[in-house]
This record gives structure tokens, sequence and C-alpha cells, in this order.
């Protein structure tokens, strides 16, 4: 009736969840974390990893590597079979659910890589978004990653996903049709918009380098929510070429390092916003970043209504992390 | 430019929390709680008391007891004052936000209170809300509850609220949206279709009883999400009457208490969605509320689609709560 979907995948609630084996006093930790070197007959088959030359798939030596979600939402496996249930729809879960582990190490958080191990990252990124598009089924790709328990974590080696969908979300259809309206009056993208006034005021700019910029948002959800777009316009992630990937790294562990300094190590979740499968060079639309830190629940009042109420203002949030040092 | 509003409350980060405060060793509990009777000083003068006859205004004595919020998103003072700032729009944060204190008792939950003090309660949403109509700022009223740190709550006390909000938020706005396309393809509220085909299929109920049906919705967000709805079809919360109320109470005692029971005490949410002040009286819309224990957090891809990945089927929630004896 609103349009909403919802997956129902109770397989899920078997998968491992470490920060409740350790409420329960249950080891977790590098032994016996299925992400770590050596272990990787816990996961499902490797779809991709970074690897020397010579080094033999579903074995230890890989720097980037990505699985299928053993507990996937969704099942990569037959049709959509849409059908009606009465008054509701109904269609099979199919989709596709991956696991990019960013590194070996399972105590570095993202931000404490180096640029060339998130470059990797970003690269895995863009090479799956690639190859998943090759399936007609699917209509967009988010990728997201959840840090910390608070942010809906379940295991603590550093780890992004992404699910491909057989809809586009709702929530980047809204974005899609807000920007097409935008586009309709004034023939420009209100991206593109957004970074030139950010630039010129500069009260909600926490950097502009190498052809990115990370703002707070005019109207953030979140307290220190932050944002990260290309200056230049460009609707799809996956049309980012090397030179891209190597700069957003920089950024990216930029702003991820001063979000780290400034709230103490918060949870948080990012999630990538572009252009869906079919449609990837619009004109009004343009890739984005959206990096949420986690300090509050969301209440009642949020679910009742879809507006936020937010103690940070954003020209606070971005002078704080502005003014604060990046990481060495 | 998807229409999203947030509201910025700077004030609200020196509110009292009484977990943070546990957290950190600090004391809570009657002895300092500013909800508890002989503490009404700590509060703002009451808009609302339920009191023996001849007690006076802001001492003890009562039975439920509305104020204020000292630390509120919105103020009730001034205009509206609607801005553009370049691509961007801005208002005052005009509104209204009150507490409903629930009972004198420190440490009852909701469903633990008798049904006539839950019937108070509800009596007070009502009149709050027939109240703050009269103010023509005001386009809607969510009233809502966060029980438990992990839904939101600051203080332990059992208390709702309410906030008066000058624009249609966006969520009850989608949901008069989308029931006004069923109503004007069949001429029949979606509400009264979905109250009729639970009743008739039975696996997603969990009451039927005094005019009430408490489900589990179709697509549920969230695992036990349960929406309570008249079966009479009526658009505004603040139409019921003393027997609706009193029914009302006990079918929320009854459902509450088997969550309760069911979940080992979760925190959750509950919000009632409500015509809008203005159009009271809507053929195509139907209040109800909606309760959502808090079992696990939302995470990057939620946020990022709109889409909700859940683990119970509504069915196997449903048949749990239907079977579990109530409380007594």
């Amino acid at each position: 009736m609103v349009g909403r979907w919802v997956i129902i995948a109770a397989e899920r609630r078997f998968r491992p969840r470490d920060f409740d084996a350790q409420a329960n006093g249950t080891p977790t930790g590098p032994d016996v974390c299925p992400f770590c070197p050596g272990h990787e007959s816990y996961t499902t088959p490797e779809v991709l990893a970074y690897r020397p030359p010579g080094s033999p798939a579903n074995g230890p030596g890989w720097t980037t590597r990505v699985v299928s979600n053993k507990f996937p939402a969704l099942q990569v496996e037959g049709e959509l079979d849409r059908r009606g249930e009465g008054i509701y729809d109904r269609m099979n879960g199919i989709g596709a659910h991956e696991v990019i582990i960013e590194s070996p190490d399972h105590t570095k958080e993202l931000s404490e890589l180096s640029v060339e191990e998130i470059e990797r990252v970003l690269l895995a990124f863009r090479e799956r978004m690639r190859d998943l598009k090759n399936d007609l089924r699917f209509r967009y790709i988010q990728v997201f990653k959840n840090h910390g328990a608070a942010a809906g974590a379940s295991l603590e080696h550093g780890h992004a996903q992404l699910i491909a969908t057989p809809i586009i979300p709702k929530t980047v259809q809204e974005e899609l049709d807000g920007s097409l309206r935008h586009f309709q009056q004034k023939e420009r993208c209100v991206y593109c918009d957004i970074v030139e006034q950010e630039l010129r005021e500069g009260r909600r700019l926490v950097r502009d380098e190498e052809g990115f910029v990370a703002i707070a948002p005019f109207a953030p959800r979140f307290s220190f929510e932050t944002w990260i777009l290309p200056k230049r316009h460009q609707a799809s992630f996956d049309e980012m070429e090397p030179e891209g990937l190597s700069a957003l790294a920089r950024v990216l562990r930029d702003t991820l390092g001063r979000l780290r300094r400034a709230l103490d190590g918060p949870s948080y979740n990012f999630l990538i916003h572009t252009a869906p499968c079919r449609e990837p060079h619009l004109e009004h639309y343009h890739w984005h970043l959206e990096i949420f830190p986690k300090l509050a629940h969301v209440a009642g009042f949020e679910w009742g209504t879809g507006f936020y109420i937010n103690t940070t203002p954003p020209e606070e949030s971005a002078k704080y992390l502005r003014e604060l040092e990046a990481r060495a």
C-alpha cells in the first residue's frame, strides 16, 4: 500500500554473531573467525580475491576476498514468481548477497588500512557491481558496511557487503524521482548543485581534495552524518577509473579516520547510492557515499514520521571534523 | 530533494539520560526521577493531570500527568518562517512536544498497569490530541512511546510522548497517498480490507476481541512487529469514545503482555498513526497502532534501500503470540 517490501529470511537467525557470543562468553577472535586467513573453507568459495600470482583460490595469501554470504538475505537461484495473496503481493527472494572481506587482519578497522588496501576494497566493489550487472534479473546493487554491534554488524572482522535486488529500492527511487524533478526544472543535477553550494559556502565542508568533497549534508538524520561525493558528475560508482578509486580511498580513509578520532571509534554504517543497473548514465543522478555514525537509537518519533531529530547542527559537526588533525 | 525534513534540536543533548547514567554509575531511580510523585517541580507545569477532586495542580496525587517536554524537539512559540537557503529549505522548529507520564509508579511497565490505568493513558492521548488540534499551525500529532534504552528511551519511568508538527510527516503522507489510491480503485478503505483478510485467513491474527484486532502485518519490518486496528472504520484516534478506549486498553495490555513474555521484556516502540488534524474524517484512512520490539539493530542495507530484512515470518510470530497464555 505504501510500496514497502520486506525480506523474510528465516535462515539468517542461525548466522554466527560475534557480539552476542562475547556477551555470552563464547570465544571469538582470529582462532574461530570465518574471515581470517587459513579459514577459507569456513566460507562459501570465493567469487573474487586479490592474491599473489600463482596463489591457489580459497587458500591464504589474499589481500581482499569476496564470498557469497553463507546466510543470505536473498537467494541467487530461481525465478521471481510475482504473485498476489489477497490484497498483498509476494515474490521469491531472488538476489545476490556477498561479503567483501577487507583485509586478512582481524583487528583493523577500514580506516586503519593503508590507502592501497582501501583502494583494493573499492576496486572489489566496482568489479562485483560490473559482474552482477550481467544478471538481467537484478535492478540495483546496494553496497554497504556495518561496523560495530550498534550498527548491526554480526562479525567483528572488517567486512562490507553488497546485495543485488530484483527491484529498485524505495530509498533509491525517491532520490531518482527527486533528482529528476530538479533536472526537469533546471537542467542541472541536484547533487552537482549541492557540491557547488557547499564548496561556495564552506560551512558544511569537511574536505575538498582530489576530485571529491566530504560534507555534512544540509539535513542530516544523524549527528555527524557525512557524505562523500565526486565533484564531477558521475551517475554510477562502477564508472570509476583507477585514479578515481585511489583518490576516493584517500578521502574515505581521511574521513573515516576523522570520525573515528572525533567520536572515539563509533559504530557506523556506510552505503553507496548509485544509478540503477539498467540506467547507468543518468544526467540527473550522481553516485555518493553516506556515512552514519550510530550514536543514538532511532526511536518512535522517527519510525512514526520519517522525520529525524538531530542534536548536532551540520555546520557544527563539519567544523569539528574539518579542524581535527587527520590521523597520520 | 527527496522531501526529507530533519529537526535540529541542539538543546536536547543536555537532557537527562537514565541509561547512560546507569552505565556511568550515576544514581537513577525514584529518588532522582523527574516523573515520580513529589518531584512535580522538576518538570514544566502540567498541561493535563488526572487527580482526585480538590488535589492541587503540580503536586502529588495524580494518576496520569502530561507536561511539556523540558528539552523539546520543537518549540511552541513563534512563526514557521519558511525560507530558502540556496537550493535548500529551512523553517523554524515550531510544534509541541509533550510527555505523558503513565502512572506514579517508577517501576511498572505499561503492560503491568491495570486496564483502568491504561485507559487513562489513552484518554490523555485523546484529550491532548483534541486540544492541540485547536492550534491551526499544527498539521499532525504523532503519539509514540519508547520503552528501554535500545528503543531510544532516555528515562526509565514509564512515559509516552506526543509531538505536534507543522507539516504532515513523510511516513504518514505515504500511507495517505497509498490508501487513497486503493480507495480510488475500489471504493474501500485498505485498512478495512486488511482487517477483513486477516480475520478470514487467521494465520497472522494475534487477537480478535471487543472491536479490535491485533495482527502481525503481512510485511513486518521487524521480528514480532504487531499492529492493533479498530475493526470498524475510524480515521482519527481522537474520535474514540469511552467504551472504545476501555476495550483498546484491554487489547493493548494483552498484546504488550504477550510480547513482554514472548521476548523477555524487550525494548520496544509503539506509535499511533491517525488522520491529519485538518482531515479528521477520511473515508480511505484508518487509525492504527504499530508496535516494534527492538531485537536487532537497523543496519546499512535498511538505511540504503528502505527494504527491511526480517528473520521471523509474520505467520510464525502471530502463532507464537496467539498461543501464549496471556499474562493474568
